[in-house]
């Protein structure tokens, strides 16, 4: 019946009879149906939106105004709110406040993601441990079995990495929620300084992690074949209420322009004052940057089979500074069109995301360490290594071309990463149990915890089915719609 | 009532009394159902496997054998029969004939693909050309309106080497089927020679151009931000029905072992004996990579702005045919495992069907140029640059690894496909109803061909959306579940 309704406030010009100015989107509470009829109140259309992809349990709607009055007394004025006097504009405390709760929910995003990935990744797991297919070519054994899919390399790079990511994804927002809630003291004590770095990190980890489970579940849910597709596998439901996601809460292309953009007037900044006290990590980064960019020689991740991590979080964090100071050069000196830019800039937003990610993970290796018993560290450790060289090859001409990563060590990812998978094989199925996810959220007879994926599959097919328990009758001419129903289908054309 | 089965078929042996040989898989004509009361016969359990991701026209059953016993006479013994009198397997003809037929609808299947793609590059194309959003970040005029968003970059570059992918496709899948014609008229004269090819180049396309199109009505959705989720988008049920195609007709994981397969015994035929006859283009290739691999030098496809055909064609060929040899080195010089290969072996596949896409489409450049007129052979050029240097940039490190191309015009790519998109763009409504897709087809408001996007988004929601013709009443403790029906919501709950 109430709505809060967001519009533009035209108020009348200073200057100029008749004419107006518009002081941005504002909120306003409004009445829109009667009552008692429910019927929308004149000048007011109103309605669901009808079908979507997914996310049905969200009633989208649209609404149009015609010559429709609000008071003034319905504006919500805490931050903003027009003078009784002047008619004039007055808005009350910072105007970044507002980037306090985006930036907020921005942050959960990432902590969503990374359950909604562990979900998919646990489905295709547990199911790639059990099934089945295909002898080794190489075997000359008759008696061999055939090989569980998942000790395919070719199963493995798709699902692995994406194991690996979950715990990216977890640690990096366990560090942005640790984040926030700093920085909203230092704000609520008046001072904005940390809210723009805060506002930049969850806005390029919104549009790269959501990108990356979007895009992971499909992955996912290809990697296991024809009951992949079936509706036993429990990621058709996931995949399509997911797919909202790199669109919501600022379209993930769209906001990596805000990302670029405080990085490039934080790049404006360290080159004119390369030696000002470094507000913050990126600060710190640009500097060492800036102070190493003219004998910088590109490090080897992999030499000689041996995985250094301290050059994996160095190559990542070269390879974004090196990216803002492109764009800076690009739009500050150069001065090119910002829209020509565009890709390029978001080409940064990625790489200073995957920076943070990689980076927060590597520390969270040493912090975690002493709390954690057994194998963890070191299997956590092969994950965070697994999930960065992964990165690292797909983009690997960006890292050479920043002179980040040196173009031999590049040449050798493809087998390390095959031995990285190798290590993390006999831990996978350990490893999303300890995601704990419950098998009535999963909804999965592929990803069912105890491995019965037949039996619940033919349960699902032969005595759960509805279609299977009516017998139609092939014979379009016949009257008997449902055969030995005898009642000529008038059951069945009740319900039309 | 009567199915083809499928099954093995094993016989007994002769060395061994109670044992059995397995013949392999076997087709049967078998009875499944009572004809009048059309129940399974007994030993016979069949059903519907439920709901899948889409294809839902498509009714996918299962069906279990209990003891069941089928006549001699039920098998289909075109090309295998067993004997009567000695009970041994007689195979007539080629057993190779049997790809003939999967050969061709591996062709077929590229040819679906570029017009489903060519469904969402439509929907995609118009809908952006119409939609505003946001005046230029560089504009200074107050006057100036939003830009349309296929103005923006980082929207033309999920959707503009999208629509030139249609095209690559299309000139493939027409020489495939040209091809296919012409082998099938030397197999039928008993020569299987051509069709070890024509099975390894169906097999790698139907990988590659299945997952182009998969992931490219995806992506074209998103390119469409909130509308594309929505269900006037028209892209919801064509993406669901697709996703059976990068799994159905071999897996296109799977397959391209059967590519590389075929690429490792052409190379090794290459380097026994390098100047035989060439049968066919490959054989052509490889012998040419063999002969210049001491001293090749990498190309430059993009030098000081200019883009040369011939070094695109060149270094896709090239690359192909180094990928080749590495698997060649890898498989029968050093003796590796085949499943330690698979990634690499699969990374192969895809290489030398993007060699096919790119020499196609090339070929087709001067074949067609004749025919067409006004600036469409200009048009066609820009759309085989643009889906070429897009696959180039992104799998850079290929191309420079294997000294295909050189670092430094892998370097002058982004800004290249930028000014191709610049160039592409002002045709890019004309090209997609050059598809001339019909309405009733593309199902989609956004992607009406008379641009009235918002009118008929709003007819969808207001006007035809079954869901506003009611109005529900949102106390829950009244009975009247209907507003203003009188009939306390009978009307309703009888269709429950």
């Amino acid at each position: 019946m109430l709505q809060i309704v967001v519009a533009q406030l035209l108020l009348p010009a200073k200057n100029g009879a008749g004419s107006y100015d518009n002081v941005g989107p504002q909120t306003f509470i409004v009445q829109i149906r009667h009552a008692d009829t429910h019927q929308p109140l004149d000048g007011i259309a109103v309605g669901d939106i009808g079908p979507k992809y997914g996310y049905a349990s969200m009633d989208n709607g649209y609404m149009l105004f015609n010559h429709c009055r609000v008071p003034k007394s319905a504006m919500l004025s805490r931050y903003a709110e027009v003078s009784d006097e002047t008619g004039a504009m007055n808005r009350h405390g910072h105007p970044a406040v507002v980037y306090g709760s985006l930036t907020f929910v921005r942050g959960q995003i990432i902590m969503h993601a990374r359950l909604v990935l562990a979900r998919a990744v646990t489905v295709a797991v547990r199911y790639c441990a059990i099934r089945r297919q295909f002898r080794d070519r190489d075997s000359t054994n008759d008696g061999d079995e055939e090989m569980k899919v998942m000790d395919y390399p070719t199963v493995q790079i798709r699902i692995l990495p994406l194991l690996a990511t979950t715990f990216a994804l977890h640690y990096t927002g366990e560090m942005m929620h640790t984040l926030y809630h700093k920085s909203r003291e230092t704000i609520e004590k008046g001072d904005f300084g940390p809210l723009a770095e805060l506002h930049s990190a969850s806005s390029g980890l919104k549009s790269l992690c959501t990108m990356l489970t979007a895009d992971g579940i499909e992955t996912c849910r290809r990697a296991m074949g024809g009951h992949g597709f079936g509706g036993g596998s429990g990621l058709v439901g996931i995949n399509a209420d997911y797919l909202s996601k790199p669109t919501v809460e600022g379209d993930n292309w769209m906001i990596t322009q805000q990302v670029a953009a405080h990085l490039i007037k934080k790049m404006t900044a360290a080159v004119k004052n390369p030696s000002a006290a470094p507000q913050d990590p990126t600060d710190e980064l640009f500097q060492y940057y800036l102070n190493n960019r003219d004998h910088r020689i590109s490090q080897n991740v992999v030499c000689a089979g041996t995985i250094s991590d301290q050059s994996i979080v160095d190559v990542f964090q070269w390879r974004a500074a090196d990216l803002s100071y492109r764009a800076y050069q690009a739009r500050v000196v150069e001065k090119k069109p910002w829209t020509r830019l565009m890709i390029q800039l978001h080409t940064l937003s990625r790489a200073y995301s995957e920076q943070i990610l990689v980076t927060t993970f590597h520390n969270s290796l040493n912090e975690t360490a002493s709390s954690l018993s057994g194998p963890t560290p070191d299997v956590l450790r092969t994950c965070f290594r697994l999930y960065s060289l992964y990165t690292l090859d797909a983009f690997a001409s960006s890292f050479t071309m920043t002179i980040a990563a040196a173009e031999d060590s590049v040449h050798a990812l493809p087998d390390a990463i095959l031995d990285l998978m190798m290590e993390l094989r006999p831990h996978a199925v350990k490893l999303v149990d300890a995601w704990s996810i419950p098998d009535w959220l999963l909804e999965s007879a592929l990803g069912r915890s105890d491995g019965k994926v037949y039996e619940e599959l033919f349960d699902m097919a032969h005595r759960r089915n509805p279609l299977n328990k009516t017998t139609f009758n092939p014979d379009y001419r016949s009257e008997e719609i449902v055969k030995g129903s005898g009642d000529k289908g008038d059951a069945i054309l009740a319900k039309l």
